[in-house]
């Protein structure tokens, strides 16, 4: 019989974030895939899982080129989901691992269209997102009431940010080491300099949180780095 | 010792999208609040959590009037932060549930505030919203690359409708069925009849998908729907 293929949100760092349903099929799946955040520098979402795996677990190697130019990036993810389809022919389950929610800024979507195309059949497991992580480690309701809310991923352009900035009372910055220097100047300029929050490596050894205008500023915020920005303030 | 106070997040309705966190403290807990979403209702969260739950726990029912009046509302939510203390200071653990998750429009975040000023010991543990669950369930992204999102709650006067229809490519409108007759007819309107999804009581036995927009026009859309639109296309 033909495998199945999963996506699985494994949350955003803890393990203890994993929901029952993720650790069911990761327990009984044949082959991982996991992509590196950067190169080199192991995964994440696989360090999450890995207590849940079992021993002889196949780990798939797969490149995803780190573009946005999408003739490039299509061809590549149906080459990708020709290996997988060849594996899962074989009777093999096999789960692709993201960090977070698959639904929210994942590899993992791009794989959806040219696996159904193949006729593969597809289980998608939602995760923590890491915005959800951080406003609780910092209890700060991202929306109340019948307010609305605005995820933004700081492009490299950063394009949009001055219309989301004006127009949203609550808006959560992901990405932010992109130009963090230019988002810090962006609240001081609205007067927003007290009502952000910066959280980087949320649920980690290495955790921080800061208030600070002058942090956010800074050079040197990690990649894993989520701001909050609420208008009717922080705290 | 005085007790701890947790504010949990149960998911959007299948138990299996509970944490391991989660778990873990909801056996543990002496009294558990969970909020009617209807009056005479029941509490959906606390039938997600029941099995967790130890045989002797104290069901503390506290009265969260549906109004947005702040003043009225600050009033009780400071009458039950007191009620909330008393049970502390017997050294009782208490957790307060929410459906999704606990920072995305919930009535525990309103306890915070006047919790802290009586010195309590908080934790919060983050849910899977129903947004993410409804997008892993109907494989849609929710956002992709550096596309921004939005998190749109329909209020009754349907403020901010408009602008957010015509700024976004992906929005998610919470509560559709405020007035999911005026939705659909600006759907049609700016020609996205085709590019979005409804679900309704996603994860349960009487779930509803559907890419209709005659669907969305309907008089009887469930109170527990969600609704994706997608302007580059939906499948």
């Amino acid at each position: 019989m033909k495998g199945k293929f999963y996506g699985i949100g494994v949350g955003p760092g803890d393990p203890e974030l994993l929901t029952l349903k993720a650790i069911r099929i990761l327990k009984n799946i044949d082959i991982v895939i996991s992509p590196e955040t950067k190169k080199g520098k192991g995964s994440i979402a696989l360090d999450i899982a890995k207590d849940y795996l079992r021993d002889d677990i196949e780990k798939l190697n797969l490149i995803f080129p780190m573009t946005y130019d999408e003739k490039v990036l299509n061809e590549k993810w149906k080459e990708n989901a020709e290996i997988i389809n060849l594996k899962l022919e074989e009777g093999k389950n096999i789960a692709f691992l993201t960090l977070g929610d698959p639904m929210v800024f994942s590899t993992y979507m791009y794989l959806i269209p040219p696996l159904r195309k193949q006729g593969v059949d597809i289980e998608t497991i939602p995760g923590i997102t890491s915005f959800c992580a951080v406003a609780s480690t910092v209890e700060v309701p991202l929306s109340a009431g019948e307010e609305s809310l605005c995820i933004l991923p700081l492009r490299r352009d950063c394009e949009n940010l001055d219309e989301v900035l004006d127009s949203f009372d609550n808006i959560v910055v992901m990405k932010p080491s992109h130009d963090n220097k230019l988002l810090g100047e962006k609240l001081i300029e609205r007067g927003y300099g007290d009502k952000f929050v910066l959280v980087s490596k949320c649920g980690t050894s290495e955790e921080e949180v800061s208030y600070d205008i002058d942090r956010l500023k800074d050079k040197d915020v990690p990649y894993l780095s989520t701001v909050i920005i609420k208008k009717r303030g922080i705290r």
